[in-house]
């Protein structure tokens, strides 16, 4: 409904300035793509949730980051390093069992062609801004790295694919320590490597404990955490932590992931990672790449209740009888070019039907045309909250609704 | 690529203002909607450019139209006018041969609630208002109704449905007299029916000669012709005339269509119509409503050459060695503070690399930040134009920068 396209308008200009600010350039791409280009990397649980279009030749794209990655591969000659912002919808089938559609608006800031952790405190930081100007202050920032994980895994000489692995253990917080164990040992994870895996996401203690004893797991990986926190530092964001049981679901995560939550309990508001392997997997040359993407709903949704309306109508004016029409029209053009949003009669009602109407959509300012205003080439403008009322011309009527 | 999408940016936003100014208000509706509401009404050939998703039980909008209709037939309670605006994306298969796929940027207004031409006047001056907006200053509008032409086709005793014919007729401009005599004969229309279908509609003269003319097959629809020229006169949008061989595609059509145009032979940028019957096709009782569509690619192509560049990047904050890093990302963040839009290294580059990069990204201007820089809390402004150096304030730049 409008008021809450309002609210998501005012969401997304928020979020677009913040992108703009940091120096990243808009750049949308299509919705649809073949299947072969979603189906990349991205794993098993996520393909299944792809919308099949023309006889699942194509699909819809269930992320923003799958049809950047093609479309860099297919355009190497954009200058690196190559700073995009997408604010778009995808779509992901929740549960197709009962034929019903999910459609999501993303907010996504992508950095291709650097290698470097600057890219990842970036975005860490560009993204909290984002949450900072729409008025969030409790928020969190996790981090964990695909290294490491990749690593444990080796280690531990488990069989199955890693990706596979992150995937279960990625549900953790949704289906508990039980049904983690079970979709482990679906994939053919032994009972030993199976507590050890657990064990490791399950790891405490402060970002430097843990980093410490990861080192001789992946000191690469490690390093990159530790150059994260310190980057996160410079760029003044705190509540940065390490946390391991972070997974991240998608298959194409290559390094750091990173996760923003809003508060206790809430879930994450935004969340991505580094993909050095998905522009080279559409034939783009070896491209390394981060991004992270805001969930626009879940924002709006914690901050339901804090904002206000949608954008307002200023102004109705409103024809005593519809001999005044084409003078109301006439006010009308006049109050628009002072950049008021105005509503005139399009109903052929009478006045007191006029405004009533303009009272149920919450219009502030009534403009009242009859024969003593057509005469004096003015308005009456009646404040509709407190039934003022004053005869003025339309400079002064925009004026006082201007405030 | 970023450049198209600062222009497209540009034209949403243009639009989307004026359509505030009328009064209109968002709301979006689902990219995907079931099959069965998407076939009603729209006739045989736009129901074949619909993409078909889960094996044809849904699929993506092909106009903002019908999800609309369905979507207030819905929500009976909504006050009536409802005056909203939506800019998004349609898809149509345009040449399914191929397997290609066509993705479109639209942007419509539409009135629910009223039968009077009020709303044709309205939307047709906001349409044109847009377009002044945006810079075109040769265009037409052209109007026609579907009344007379139900009218004319019942008269003339065609027993093919009257959508058939109009579809027929609809391609005139581009298949031909010779294209159209064959389709209507596919559809059982016989020689001398033909052949006056084909002379109504190449009927040529003044508005007053083709409505009076008209008035005889339907004066409801030649009165409402005539309404819209008196409306259109009052809201100060000049040509606008009456054209008995625009149809518009859809089936949904009961009345008024329109259709406007930017110059000769470049084909319609903006159209629409009043659908009084596709609302209570979907269970919602009678509720009149009429819309016009813009379509954001094919303005853009026409306005091609006319605009600049995308919105440009202020500012790119270059660190003349590694170690100044911090201070380069802290400058960023007091400029981004003022508004700019700003760029620091993330690549790990030398100085001259930086710099080649924010000249081939086309920033405006460096702050450079070195040992002398650092040392007096200053950044030293190179404007990447001319070449000019200064060394200012953090306030001191974003005053030149802002001009």
């Amino acid at each position: 409904m409008p008021e809450t396209m309002g609210a998501r308008n005012r969401v997304i200009s928020v979020v677009e300035t913040v992108f703009r600010k940091y120096g990243y350039e808009p750049l949308e791409t299509p919705a649809l793509e073949s299947m072969d280009v979603l189906n990349m990397k991205v794993g098993e649980d996520t393909g299944k949730q792809i919308y099949r279009v023309e006889d699942g030749k194509l699909g819809m794209r269930f992320d923003l980051t799958v049809p950047l990655a093609r479309l860099v591969a297919g355009n190497p000659s954009i200058p690196k390093p190559f700073k995009r912002y997408c604010i778009g919808k995808v779509w992901r089938r929740e549960e197709p069992q009962k034929g019903r559609f999910r459609e999501f608006l993303q907010a996504d800031v992508d950095v291709v062609g650097s290698p470097r952790m600057e890219c990842e405190a970036e975005l860490i930081a560009c993204a909290c801004e984002c949450l900072k100007e729409l008025g969030f202050s409790d928020f969190t920032v996790r981090i964990n790295n695909r290294k490491i994980m990749d690593a444990i895994v080796k280690k531990l000489g488990v069989k199955a694919q890693p990706e596979a692995v992150f995937r279960a253990l990625d549900k953790l917080g949704k289906i508990g320590e039980g049904g983690v164990e079970q979709e482990l040992e679906g994939i053919g994870v032994g009972k030993k490597e199976k507590d050890e895996l657990i064990g490791f996401v399950s790891e405490k203690g402060s970002d430097e404990q843990i980093t410490t004893k990861m080192e001789k797991y992946s000191a690469e990986g490690a390093g990159e955490l530790k150059e994260i926190l310190r980057l996160c530092g410079i760029y003044g964001v705190g509540n940065v932590s390490v946390d391991m049981s972070l997974m991240r679901g998608l298959d194409y995560y290559t390094g750091p992931v990173f996760e923003i939550s809003a508060g206790e309990g809430v879930g994450s508001i935004a969340g991505g990672g580094r993909y050095d392997n998905l522009i080279s997997s559409y034939g783009g040359g070896e491209v390394p790449a981060v991004g992270i993407s805001l969930g626009i709903e879940r924002i709006m949704a914690l901050l339901e209740g804090k904002g206000g309306k949608g954008a307002s109508l200023d102004v109705y004016v409103a024809a005593v009888k519809p001999e005044f029409y084409g003078k109301s029209v006439e006010a009308a053009k006049k109050l628009r070019g002072e950049g008021l949003s105005i509503q005139v009669d399009v109903m052929g009602r009478n006045l007191r039907k006029q405004l009533e109407y303009a009272n149920s959509k919450g219009v502030r300012f009534a403009a009242i045309i009859g024969q003593k205003e057509a005469e004096a080439g003015k308005v009456t403008l009646r404040n509709l909250a407190n039934g003022d009322e004053k005869l003025v011309s339309i400079q002064e009527a925009a004026k006082i609704v201007r405030g």
